[in-house]
This record gives structure tokens, sequence and C-alpha cells, in this order.
């Protein structure tokens, strides 16, 4: 089945300590679109500028992307984002630059035709938005979002009512333990859990990542791959999302199996994301790297 | 086979979220030794004045500890620390006191008749004791190790020589990447092996655990399980080398097969530990509660 995601398209500038990159194609929903390409259809919605050309485009559409919900503002140029990573601290950038431009007045408009998507994800843009785009999709099967810490601290009312609506939220530790004001991390998933969404999937970066469930049943573990040479961090949440999320969409239907494979799925599209600077590393992968891949991850993990 | 520990025995006492503890029983080797007694026998050398009371000794004896390596020094009182955790970071303590009294002349002696053990661990003392005692059992089969930054730092060519004779080293991240002066935790595993050791176990907490091979076979990673309230940090770390060689000694054999379930078996035992004051929890476990605890974690990381 065919998944939707709605989020920022962006050039991005990044520095690490593997060296920089200028202007490269990011932005959540490029990095969940590409990613989530490799199990299904993916539709996106986003807004760009003028300069974002048919290069950009295409590095979507020849993995089978249908961006025909990306809004073109002309005269309009394409959020823009610079930072860096520091060599102690490879989980967190620092900001040099943020120019939201035609993203400032992002007004996520779903073409008629995408009506009927079962599978939805709600990538890291204002909780009104998501809530919008939510409630114009009752159809769907299954909304997967995401947040970040300044909607947690300065738009929590919102956040929480969007919340309510999603039934897999897609966060961090500290994102969690902000939710519930609360330092131990299954405690706060507990309690983020009574907010409303049916599952939570905790991104642990190099740790992996660990899905809560608010029936009560235990929770699930899947490892990230032991990288020596992290070159780019950017967008390896929004690759698991996008693994986790399309590999779901690609099944149909969503049980503790399908989801514990999605969990694997979604570290191993993180694990190759940050192999390379912005999207390259996902722009050309193969089916067949992948599945190389999760076989490593089962190896990393199972006792026979 | 038996396994041999040599450390420190020592009274605790304990602050956290959850409550405090007057004067336990703890010390790296207290610890280990209670893990290990579920999988095979247990020799210990360490150090206690006259307030170590057969009430003490029973906790030991009654699992099957052989206690005939535990000096007793007249007139001299057993090692005391205090700590507290706060509730924003139960993986360090605070030290409020450290009185190491009879620890401070620590000289350990191996009785003769334990000259045949196969398996033997050093845990965190100083490093040349470490290597003193491993000069005088040439016929082990294994040798696990720990140490801490205070060594790392201060007397660092003295562990990097004791580094060289471990076969199987047992720290943390910081730890890890404090001996390899790099922030990558992959890379810094490298480069410790390049040190001597055969196998590296890096312990991340509340994230499990992973064994790194010198020999470029694939790393592995253990769970830790999720727990909403850890009561006491304390031994978490030597609870998990007691479960991973005490299990390992009861194999007699070590391979990737047993080595994997061993780091089940640490994961397993540090998870006990956590659960209240000092070594209580590991003081009446039964092997059926262990072995419910590992099927917990199988389906915690398993696909199927």
């Amino acid at each position: 089945m065919a998944i939707l995601v709605v989020g920022s398209v962006a050039f991005d500038s990044i520095k690490s300590p593997s060296g920089n990159a200028e202007r490269v194609l990011g932005g959540a929903a490029s990095y969940f679109a590409l990613a989530a390409s490799n199990f299904t259809q993916v539709r996106t919605i986003a807004v760009v500028g003028d300069d974002f050309t048919p290069k950009e485009e295409a590095v979507l559409t020849s993995r089978g992307v249908d961006i025909s919900g990306i809004e073109r503002v002309r005269d309009g140029k394409t959020f823009f984002w610079a930072g860096e990573y520091a060599s102690d601290n490879l989980n967190e950038a620092k900001t040099l630059r943020t120019d939201l431009n035609v993203f400032q007045g992002f007004d996520p408009k779903i073409p008629a035709s995408w009506s009927d998507t079962e599978f939805l994800f709600l990538a890291n843009i204002d909780p009104v938005l998501q809530s919008n785009v939510r409630s114009k999709m009752p159809q769907v099967k299954l909304v997967g979002g995401d947040t970040m810490n300044y909607w947690i601290n300065d738009h929590r009312t919102a956040l929480l009512e969007t919340i309510k609506t999603i039934d897999i939220l897609l966060i961090n530790d500290a994102e969690v333990k902000s939710i519930a004001d609360d330092k131990s991390l299954p405690r706060a998933a507990s309690k983020v859990l009574k907010l409303g969404p049916k599952m939570l999937v905790v991104k642990h970066g190099e740790y992996g990542a660990t899905i809560f469930f608010g029936d009560g049943s235990h929770p699930f573990r899947a490892p990230a791959l032991p990288i020596e040479e992290v070159v780019d961090p950017t967008g390896a949440g929004d690759s698991f999302a996008g693994g986790f999320m399309g590999y779901l969409a690609s099944q149909g239907e969503v049980t503790r199996e399908s989801l514990k494979r999605a969990m694997f799925y979604g570290g191993v599209m993180g694990s190759f994301a940050v192999e390379r600077f912005g999207t390259e590393r996902l722009q050309h992968l193969t089916r067949e790297e992948i599945d190389v891949r999760f076989q490593l991850f089962r190896q990393l993990t199972h006792l026979d």
C-alpha cells in the first residue's frame, strides 16, 4: 500500500569531522521518502522554491516517489539549513543558519486522488499543520508522527492535541523524557503512551531503538550498526521512520511480527543514511544491499 | 568449571531516588560472586576486617561461594563506600565517602588448592595487583578483567601492561573511549582490541552491552531490560560480569555461541541487581527466575 509523508524538503549545508557538503538535498520528507521508497509507493507533500530544480526532482522520482504534492512557490526559495557536528557529539548538530523561506508559509494540500491513502507519516512540522492533515484523512489505517523539542517546549498544548491522533509516535530519548517530564525512559514511555498513541518508538541513536506498546505487551528493541565512521548523522531519524513506516505499508497489516521487522528495517535505513553526506547513500540503494544489512542486524542480536 | 574472582568486598551506604540503605554488603567481588554462583562454583579472593561477620559470610557461602581466599585483618575494618544517585543520572554515583581501610593493603594470595582454576576474573583493583595475580596463574584458560577511569588516567602504563594479559576486557563506553582517546565507540573498540585483549565487552547501561572481537568477526549486542524503577544501580556492571563469566565457566568452552548466551546472562544478572539495594536481589535468586528473564531478553530482541 502507498504511504503519504508530509514534511520538509530542504537544502542543507553540513560540516562534520568527516568533511563538509554544500546545499545538498535534505529535509525530513526527502530522507523519509527515499528510505520508504525501497518498500512501497511514496507520496510526498512539501513546499519548495524555484531553486528546486529538475535535478533534485529526479532524485525522488527516479525512486518512484510521487512528488505531485510538492508545491512550488514562484520567486520563492527552498528551506535552507546549515549545521555542524562536533567530533565529541555526533548526536546533536549545532545549527549555523536556518532560512525557513517558503517553508514558513507551508500549508499542506492533499491531492484529491490521494485521499484513499491508508498509511500516513507526519514528519516534524508545526503540530497544528500535523492535526490539519490528520483530520482531512479520516480513512487512514495507520498514522506515524515525529516532533522535536521546540514544539514540546513552546507549543505543548497543540502538540498534545496532535499526539492524541497519532498511532505510532517516533521520537528520541530526550523528547520522550521531555514530553513526560520524567528522567526514567521506561516510565516516561508509559506516560507518553497514556497521551494517546498506541505505540511509541524511541530512537537511541547509536544504541538502536525500542518500541513500547500501549496495550502493555513487552517492548521490542532493534540495534543500530556499530559504524566506525559516521560521516553525517543528519536525517538518520527520518530514514529510520521511512524504513519503519515504508515496510509496514508494504505489508499492509500491522501486527507484532510486522512491527518487529519494521524496527529492524528502520535501523537498517538509519545505518545507511549516516554513511555519506545528505541523502546520497539513500539515492542508489538496492534491495539486495538492504537485505544483506538486515541479516547483519539479525547476526548482531540473535542467539541462533 | 570453577571461576576465581579477585576484587573488593565492602560495606556500602547508598542513597537513590528510591530510598537509602545503610552498610549493606557490596564490593565488586561480592556482586560478581553472587551473580556467578548461579552458574558455577565461585572462589573469591578479597580482604575484610573484623566487622565482616558470620552473617555476611553466610550470604556468600549459602550460595556455594568458596570464601577461603577472603583474608581477615585483625583489628582492621572492611572497605566502606558511601554514594548517592541523582534522579537525572542513575548511571553515575556521587561518592560521599570512601574509607579504603584494609583494602589499602590488599595483597591477593591464591590458596594452593586453587592453582588449577581455569577461569579468572580480575575485578576493578590496582592493575599491578591484577598483573601479579595473572602471572601466578599461568594455567588459566580465560581471563576476564575490569578497570575504571582512575587507573586509566593516573596509572596508564601499569594498566596497559595488565590489559595485554587479559582475554576479555569488560568496561563501559566512557572507559573504552578514554583508553583509546577516541570519541567513536566502534573505532575506540578497535583500538582497545589492538592493545591485547581478544574480546571487548562494552557495557552501555540501560542500552545493554556489545561484545567486539579482535579477530574481526561481527560484534554482538545484548539488550538491557527497560526497568521503570532502578532502585540502586550499584554493582550492575559487576553483576553483568558475574553472569557473563559464570556462564562461560559453566560451559567450559568459549565459542561464539557460548559468548552470545553469556552476554544475555550478563544482562539478565545486571537487570536483577538494580531492582533492590546492594546485593539483596542477588541473594535469593532461583535458576528459574533467571531462565524466565533470559526468555524475556530473547523476546525483547528476536524477530522469531
